[in-house]
């Protein structure tokens, strides 16, 4: 698909630690926007079902892309999976801080340089996942 | 459930704008480990269908925490839903640093501070995401 | 939303076993139609893609409908749901009674009036479902 | 899979017509069972969030299954999507009849023969079905 060809392979080279602040930013400022213009607008009119319906179809997207080997497909899906998660986030109030604490709260990450620095095992990911 | 309640709602006060790479990073350190004591290596044994499998479950979970409107859960699930996002990644040699160059480069997120110290509007979403 | 309220819940009188053959059949004959005036047209030339995405569309749908505890939205979304996978099985020259045929294999559903008239406990079904 | 080669692709020469509404009773007979012994009544002590989940997970597997271009596969896993609809359906003590009913309310099938026989064009089912 012709979209897909803009996406990226290659690293960043800048610093892209913030992307998910600021996207969260752009959707919070869009929230009163004119649904004819603003594609966030119109998701924010149809919330929390019509957001949560493109989650289920993104994830589908994803699966598919994953499934035809295609890294730009998967990079672009998974972006669109991330950004709807933003939406839905934004519609309950939430923010990806909030969600990055919790990964951070699960892994432990915050010490895991100073673990590996003093070749200690980190402590088993099993109990911290559900099945 | 129990496992949520340590979910935290407050909003962290240290930086976790790395924790993506940072979980990236430990998911990747796991990919030759044991699959009886790590659950990123069994995921990594079973993938890439026993990873899709878990995004279209987890997808369901983000969902379903929603229409329940408990922000511990969604973040719960979202937080799930990206770490298994993550895996998908990694199973095809790829980082959730690109997934973010992609978001900003949609967004165009990188001129968003000084658009808004000019009072510029920003350019419509609208065409950078498919319906 | 008005387009439910046309679902009824009272249970039909009249036979409806063939149903999923009978829409089969309709589906066969869109295949060639013009995807301008035929929504199962317009799918078929998206297929698989556009077919499978819907299914995960659909499959949300299911889920919310659910959540919502609406008996008429998780008819109208059950329905929707079948009714892509029917078009999906029709993409790759499959049937739905291919499917049921698979259903009843693994249920041991044709002998069942039997076996409980005999007052026997049906063999447990925790073997033919994988978790 | 070994599961999946026990997976018939051949037509059924007996009448399948009512294979929902058997799996729709056997499921029915199993809500008082033994968690520990049955999987549908393991279902329902957790439905509806168990069941839901499972409906998004096989959902994700019809989808792969569909890309793997597997034949038995795609029967196996729409047989297993199918499968965990109809429990859902149980839980909220809806018939697989009534989403019959559903999908012939809105393709009128049960005209189509006759329709079909004069010759005429079947109504466009473009209105249908919502996008």
């Amino acid at each position: 698909m012709s979209e897909h060809e803009q996406v990226s392979l290659s690293m960043p080279e800048h610093d892209v630690s913030r992307v998910l602040s600021d996207v969260a930013d752009v959707i919070e400022s869009r929230r009163g926007a004119d649904p004819s213009t603003s594609y966030v607008a119109r998701l924010f009119s149809r919330a929390p079902d019509g957001v949560l319906k493109k989650i289920g179809e993104e994830a589908a997207e994803c699966i598919m892309a994953a499934k035809d080997n295609s890294p730009r497909d998967i990079l672009y899906e998974t972006a669109d999976l991330w950004f709807h998660t933003l939406v839905m986030l934004a519609h309950y109030n939430l923010r990806p801080e909030q969600v990055l604490a919790e990964l951070q709260r699960r892994e432990g990450t915050s010490g895991i340089a100073e673990k590996l620095s003093r070749g200690q095992g980190l402590r088993s990911d099993s109990t911290q996942h559900k099945d």
